[in-house]
């Protein structure tokens, strides 16, 4: 068994971190949504708000562990992005994550639907609908509250993920605090537990463009149809853009106000210890 | 007094690893199942599903803490037919793990019946029902929801047991995340929580034949009668046979997706830090 | 001030093991109680059945941390007096560690009574019950189930604790899981948790003579009078006495099971990895 | 960018501190009072009293990473004048310590209330109010319980931040428990959600003049005007001043109880594993 799997092995740098950038994004959606169609389905009876933002918080530790000695984990095109205009990832692989990532949520959403394909139908009597009583495109990718403007929708979705990144780059700022790299996916997973404790009754803490549009795609496709991009004044674009603006800025709030001021002798008193070097988004070496 | 408990120590490596595994599995079942008696008979006063989670997550934990030194920890006949099928275990013990592992879940059923027994007699009126307002057979072994088809049954097993392989197979892979073995017991536990809170509601996330059957038996013996094997349209094979083929369909994605490929010499760089080598499976040496 | 300190330092190791025993349990009782105190006043609006389970747990986390470098934080009269038949704690101690046990509880309960003073106050319109709709002996010490008989209370006692130190003692059993000392208060914390979340409901999971004995006498003398020992068919002895005997009998079982059986060499390999040797119980050096 | 960055760099120590004890408190109150809009803006539909609880908890986690690495991440008042008291911070830094830290609440106050505008808005009918059904002065700081005496409230944020102070001491002193640093963050956490759970309904479990006054400031100029001091008796000076005494109260229990009875031998052996030396409050050095 172990020689046949070693023959499908692929050499490739690229395509690694492709394929485990899907599969972190897939389980991050699987754990995540699955814990909302949960609470949906049985109507608050076996699950409520805290254990989606549990889902979606072990949801993300466990796709970091999934990917993250491969790929670095973003699993997230706004994280993505950040780390490419900070120069710690390449612009020429930014295209191919997003892609991936996309895909994974899109595949997640399927297997969500399939597994909750009996509980779906019961619940909303058959009828797929996108608002309304027994709506069911909520399981999959995030819509605003009633009174949210699409202004307050924009600030929401740009404060949460600055608070997002800002949590995440001080964790993986190792002249701060040396958090072993074990331990990050769980505190990063804790970031999320915070944010959407915090942070997500105005529009479900999407934060992250490839979370709410694959899933999104699909539900379009497997019978919600074009009421997934019209429904909340069209709130589709908002989870897609704002996230990208959140992150700089939190990156930025993060860099000026701690990163940057740390004296350069001290980075050598660390050297000598390689367990704690947690640079979380070092790009693995080709 | 350590003395006389020194005159008892047994040599057999199988014995000693058949009575861990016997043992962690009590462990698991005894609080997993303890919380759904304490939620079923206090009609959710004192506690509740998320409570359940935690009761099935903690025991897993501490399963593995009382038996992975001794016995590697599989706890779950799904488990160690996979680890066989790897070549990571032997096939001639696969029985004899089974055995243990499902005598461990039916001892542990009958301790919560007893510990339980006043509060069972009480909220039951003394009728010991497999269906109905006052049903107790959930208590110890999973029943389908009520809208579940077989086949939905079978994919919920399916899903939920791959979930499960894919985040414990990463959590072993020391050259994805190399964790300390210390923690993995933790991470396992949270890796069934994130699994109950998001794939708990169609059939009760068994997941593993033991934790199912060794229960499921105690109950047709101890008064529930042979309902327990009728309801649910004959539930009672999906749980056995749906994990085993999930854990080997998990296996699978993850050595495909991520383990395959890693690098081969990156496996160097690791060999001089002992304490951070967590093969979680490695089967101990006779 | 640092020098105003100095001058009050007490070398003589027995007090310092007491006072870090009894300031170990107030710790303990004080977030324990409290958290009972805060769902019974506010009835279920700022907490839940969890959150007293949360309460315990950390206490008893921070209990640990607060005592175990000082006396290896036994916290409890069940463990120490385990300890003893185990040849691990002198027998010459074990009064001095009891009493102050118990001394660290009713301080404890006299500090969560002066907290919520007002609201016990304002909740039984002045009136301290032990049973009724507006009992408030509740929050200090345990009562069983309406349902519960006697023989059922020592039952859920004696299995309570024994898990409670199956847990304790593979958590501190070196050759099984090796954990780091700074990890075990925490695990031993979640052990709690997870008994308080499975095992609760009987009878409120004691589990620890000190924990119940010294808030009832508080209660006792503080105005709730003599039916604080004879409520529950007079249930005061109960929490005493099965816990003993639980701890006795989970320590046998451990040893039984797991610990005697460890090949004796195995414990030449971990000797030269100082850090994880984590045994929770030795007795500081005198 | 990392060229853009680098220029912006500040040398100077105190700004550096005074910068991170601003972002540590922002992140702290960001998260906790975002977590109270939640609750209260969907009269507990996404949240609940526990999920407040956590709010905190994981603000003052992820506050402490953002800072504790620059500042020693004091994060409150309270606890800087204790360090200054015990001559473990110094007196000339105290002002901007403080300054800065009621900063921090300030805008993180003035974030919370951008990000839930709308939410306030459709919640509140658009009446700022600081009692009445749908007052939303709480989001923001505390207020005393309708039963609650002033004395009440003294006592009761004295306990508290005592409690807290006794968990934080117990936890830095690597003579009894030596955690590691990293672990830290976590475990302060921990017993900020053990203390919002035992000890969080009389008043709030303020325990930080500046966690309470920064954002009290701005509800006053934000449109809740004068009621915000008024209300409760004119609560706002208890919890600045009782946490403040409750803060020596609980260093000097720790001191006199535990840390000042260690042999000063003992501090030695561990002297030689620099990972486990976790003097939380180290100031930096100039």
């Amino acid at each position: 068994m172990e020689r046949l799997l070693k023959k499908c092995q692929i050499r490739n740098q690229l395509i690694r971190e492709c394929m485990a950038e899907c599969l972190g994004v897939y389980v991050l959606i699987l754990f995540g949504c699955g814990s909302v169609a949960q609470v949906v389905t049985t109507e608050d009876k076996k699950g409520q708000y805290l254990s989606i933002n549990l889902g979606f918080a072990l949801g993300v530790t466990f796709g970091v562990f999934v990917s993250r000695g491969v790929s670095g984990a973003h699993l997230n095109p706004a994280v993505s992005l950040s780390l490419c205009v900070l120069g710690r990832h390449s612009w020429v692989k930014l295209p191919f994550y997003i892609f991936f990532q996309v895909l994974g949520a899109f595949l997640a959403a399927a297997t969500v639907a399939l597994q909750y394909y009996d509980a779906i139908q019961a619940y909303s009597g058959g009828d797929l609908t996108v608002t309304g009583p027994t709506a069911t495109a909520g399981i999959f990718s995030t819509y605003p509250a009633d009174y949210l403007s699409v202004w307050g929708g924009i600030v929401d979705q740009v404060i949460g993920t600055a608070a997002l990144l800002l949590c995440v780059l001080a964790l993986g700022d190792h002249r701060n605090s040396s958090i072993p790299h074990y331990l990050q996916p769980v505190l990063v997973g804790a970031a999320v537990l915070v944010i959407g404790i915090s942070m997500g009754s105005n529009s479900g803490y999407a934060l992250n463009p490839a979370r709410d549009f694959g899933p999104r795609l699909f539900t379009y496709i497997a019978g919600w149809g074009a009421d997934v991009f019209k429904a909340g004044s069209s709130w589709w674009w908002v989870p897609i853009v704002a996230p990208c603006v959140g992150a700089l800025l939190g990156t930025l709030i993060y860099e000026l106000m701690v990163e940057v001021h740390h004296p350069s002798e001290q980075s050598q008193s660390q050297a000598s210890c390689p367990e704690d070097r947690s640079d979380k988004y070092r790009p693995p070496q080709p």
